[in-house]
């Protein structure tokens, strides 16, 4: 089935299950279209497949074309109301040119010229940054400024006021994710300018939740924290990075903890219960050593790779690109997907899986390449 | 923003946080478009608007119109393996045709000629049945027979095996309710064939699951119930007819329970949970007396109702229809609802719910009509 | 290990890992005593045992005694403000004459002279009643009326003020169960007098909490219910017989539901959650066919059952009573219960198992007699 | 009440609701005797009184005391099979001799003599140490070896094996936590002894689990985390320290974080769940800066603290002591405390509030000293 399903192809000749056709037909056919209705019988090969046919399609985005792109924009298209962000979304193909990676998942190069600011808004949308190079800008989330530098994960929850200012004389490129596909289908966006000026132009290496509660295994007694959305606005390399090395320390030890052998993977998590950053999007760090191929893994709802550091491959169902830093790489439900590390390879990775889970509808499948 | 946001639109003269066109600005949009990539800033009007602005539109069905073109289906389409079901499905007039009441929610009219069999078999995808009127037909799911009668709501939880059987010498028909709209959104529908004959041509007036679970706040010790959906294969109408009942007598004592002032509602629940009886479906029926116009209200999220007993109005943004038995109305992602009672009116009602609950992107306002 | 460790016990002689006794040692075991210490090693076999070794013994009380005693009472005791409750204790003989039927179940017989009102307060324990016998008493739970009847169980959550008056010329009696030992122990215990009469002295056959809760797998839109407590006053011997007939005839028909073979039990279940009524106190119907004997169970954790119809007979460890009508039997932590029912048999049981299983402390062990 | 109620006081004269003495009276009370019952109307008084009294009462021990009897110990109790663990234990001196410091709480000095080993075992009773002072200590968790250094927080959730092994050539004393008195009472202790030797005798700086599982807001994916303990063998000083020293920094900038002004506070948790570390022990760390003096608090549920640096006064209902490093202080249940800092105080406190949260029977109260 398409979305948009022909009024021809209610007229199929019969098949399976299917009626004879003839004027009788053609004539019920006709009502239905008048009284807008659809008949389940014609539709339901493609409605209810066996398995998951999505329109979404595997793709690869080059982060050298990404980057070449936000260059050009950020000398030809201003940053400011209206606008509010020099943000490039990846638009899927399979998805008739909306600027969805997935059906659910939003991801854009943003761009910042030196010294610029992008205005503070704020929108019922979940929202993370990831960082694949540079620094020099703060976003500042409600009023607490979040320094962002390579390998950062930086969240902004749904309906908190939010902008951004490069304090420094370069530009700056990272990866916006956001549910914003999820939430035009669900219609359950909101969106608000906030003040004119971003609150506070401080600069910290830390932003105040990290001081509060970024500390392992430890949450403050004062503080109720957030149970829908982490309270953590900046998850920093330094600890992802030490948590995939020991990892696969351990796994020079005999000890378990790896995903499986030569692939480590932590999960961003919510101190205050556990679970996923936010409702619907779930992110993930990965590092694979040179040499590693993963299994072959398919599970329901989709995923975006990016490439943070290292050279490898990627196979989606029978689609297969070599990747460099920061390329990107969607994955559709149910579609096959394998990496190999040809050098050592970190990517990050993020997904609906949430949105899948706390439905009670995902599924996974484990093979071989 | 449409989905299928046209080239052109991307080529829009400057506004308000636009920037100039010219021709370096065109090959920059050729370069997105050459590169799969589309700018957030000539899309976020429409992409992320001050509040929803969903594509579904409000629509009434007539009951009287649907049952007509049932039953001439049901002297020219066959019931079998391929076609599956004669189900007829409202195909909401805002969404390009696909056979979608709204964006999550599939609606359809299901009728079966009189000994008339549908075949077994199972998909991810979660159903129920409500029944406006008739009987005669038992749904079997795995393998307990379940009379369906007028009033009765039915469960079908997702991937359990399911056919029914028309005992009788009438036709029948009813309303089913899925997430095939949301299913085919994210990509996680499956889909398998059952046995060729339904396994159980008995025909209990209750149906085993009744049996151990339809006891009010009462469950067995030796079984373990299931918290993903209800374990209670059909809520008898007698039961649902009692407890608004006396909801509206409890008003009279001056004692709390109805939902406002004239307006009774009870919600089909898990006994094993106090949940939802679907992860994604949320079903209530709803009791309004003679006169009573309720609170304008409206919520994130997408509903459908039927009318079950009564006359009425019932307004919908700034479409307003007289509704009678059977009627069906599609309520969009937070356009305003208001329902008025000609007569006693009990309508049910289906929704979304649980989706925006559980990713917390529900919302709700109420305000005067 | 008894709670009152003998200063002399201390003094044993050394066995393995012990010290070597002599001037020395009584030396540091004195400074002990000075200083409000005990050391683990002299006491580590008592207050560490293999398996829990309880004070609390298995004990049977007769009805017919509790009856005639009550009734006694009901000519000699009062009922009102200070003594509060004609209620007569089991006093379990391994607690050293505290009134608890275990260490953390209060169960007692209490006794109303016909026409006679019992005063309202409330506390922060967890109540309820069942009745083995009798009718003409209501409950008043907060104003809500609540009659009580032969089979009849009832709920009094913690802090809800309530009091009880006879309407009838017959005395009644009934089992109240509570978590007295259990709050005694934690020091959660509160208590407070109510008005002087009882709110509401209508006598109306369903209490308003009946009308909103008590129907199957429905609950009302307008009210939210109570997670703590069930907000259902009342589980009539009605639906509890049907639950418990159905499940026979199942297993007649050869279909799941029973707990074992000619062993029916339903537990008495918070609509609002799907758990236990009380946080502190399970409540089950159990019912066996005459000639059935049960599996030897053991559970950590305490239970009392009563007999509510029939006859057998009741083996805990290596004590065993014949049981009749309204016989009451505890059980204690890990003491293997069996109960084998000469007559078709009724048992009531409640026990402490929701403490244990919201702290990870439950044990089952399943054997034969 | 006291729990060995004395039949002397059923025959008690009458008072407000008592009945009048006499031989009939006499006569009844001999009846409940002989059939092992109490009523309640003698005993609500002390059995619910309008708010907890518990039995412990309030009590300070002196570290050096501690220390002087354990060192003691080192020179004549030998540690090993059968005695176990060279462990002291606080004795309420409320409850009769007993080695429990609350109802709930075991609270010991344990000493291991330079190069001295603890035999492996485990019990269902959950366990943590926290140390004050000294290092040199390995714990080995199942096979997991977890050096022991001042302020670190220990963890031996229920049903793990573990012995201890003291590498260093100095003796060294620690901190036993465990909810020994609460599954004393509850008759849910399990026991049983291990390996004769400690599996892994290496010393690592960091145990595996911290190395998989003590990296802030991250877990593996590839390990599935325990939901009932936390799965961190430590809580290192390092990040303690930080976290308090956080909040009262971000106090001086004018920002939330503390408990209150000059009072910060952080509580050990579950990264699985986000939950306290153990099922039925709470676990924190307070600092309060020099002068000042706490919100007076009570509430449902007991606790313990031990001073880890500083000095101050302790106020708990009515008793009042001067603290220095290391002293523990009991706090029985609803007993008002107020805590003044000397100089700049570091306190460490358990308490078994998970055990009254989950069944809620928690309360708090804050007043004025």
């Amino acid at each position: 089935m398409t979305v948009h399903a022909s009024p021809v192809s209610l007229r199929a000749t019969g098949g399976p299950g299917q009626p004879e056709p003839g004027p009788a037909l053609s004539e019920l056919y006709r009502g239905f279209e008048r009284q807008s209705l659809v008949p389940l019988w014609t539709e339901i090969g493609d409605l209810m497949p066996p398995s998951p046919r999505p329109r979404a399609v595997p793709h690869r985005w080059c982060w050298s074309e990404l980057l070449g792109l936000a260059q050009r924009s950020g000398d030809l298209v201003p940053v400011g109301r209206g606008g509010e962000r020099r943000a490039i979304a990846l638009a899927n193909p399979g998805l008739g040119g909306a600027p969805f990676a997935t059906p659910t998942l939003w991801a854009a190069i943003q761009y910042l010229n030196p010294r610029e600011d992008a205005p503070v808004h704020r929108h019922a949308q979940n929202a993370f940054r990831f960082v694949v190079e540079g620094e020099g800008v703060w976003t500042v989330v409600d009023d607490d400024p979040v320094a962002m530098r390579r390998g950062d994960f930086l969240l902004t929850p749904g309906w908190r006021f939010h902008g951004h200012h490069n304090r420094s004389d370069a530009p700056m490129a990272w990866l916006d994710g956001l549910d914003i596909p999820f939430a035009h289908h669900m219609g359950s966006g909101f969106f608000e300018d906030g003040p004119e000026e971003v609150p506070d132009r401080s600069a910290p290496a830390r932003s105040r939740s990290e001081r509060l509660w970024s500390h392992p295994g430890l949450r403050p007694v004062g503080v109720t924290g957030e149970t829908r959305c982490s309270p953590i606005a900046a998850y920093r390399w330094e600890h992802t990075d030490a948590a995939l090395r020991e990892q696969l320390a351990l796994a020079d030890e005999g000890r378990p903890g790896v995903l499986e052998a030569g692939h480590a993977a932590v999960r961003f998590s919510n101190p205050v219960t556990g679970g996923d950053v936010l409702p619907t999007i779930r992110a993930e760090m990965h590092r694979l050593r040179a040499g590693t191929r993963t299994a072959t893994r398919r599970e329901v709802g989709s995923s975006v790779w990016q490439v943070f550091d290292g050279e490898g491959t990627v196979r989606v169902g029978d689609r297969e690109w070599p990747v460099h830093r920061g390329d990107l790489v969607t994955v559709p439900s149910w579609v096959p997907l394998t990496v190999t590390a040809v050098t050592g390879l970190d990517l990050f990775r993020f997904s609906d899986a949430p949105i899948l889970e706390r439905l009670h509808l995902d599924r996974v499948e484990l093979g071989n390449p």
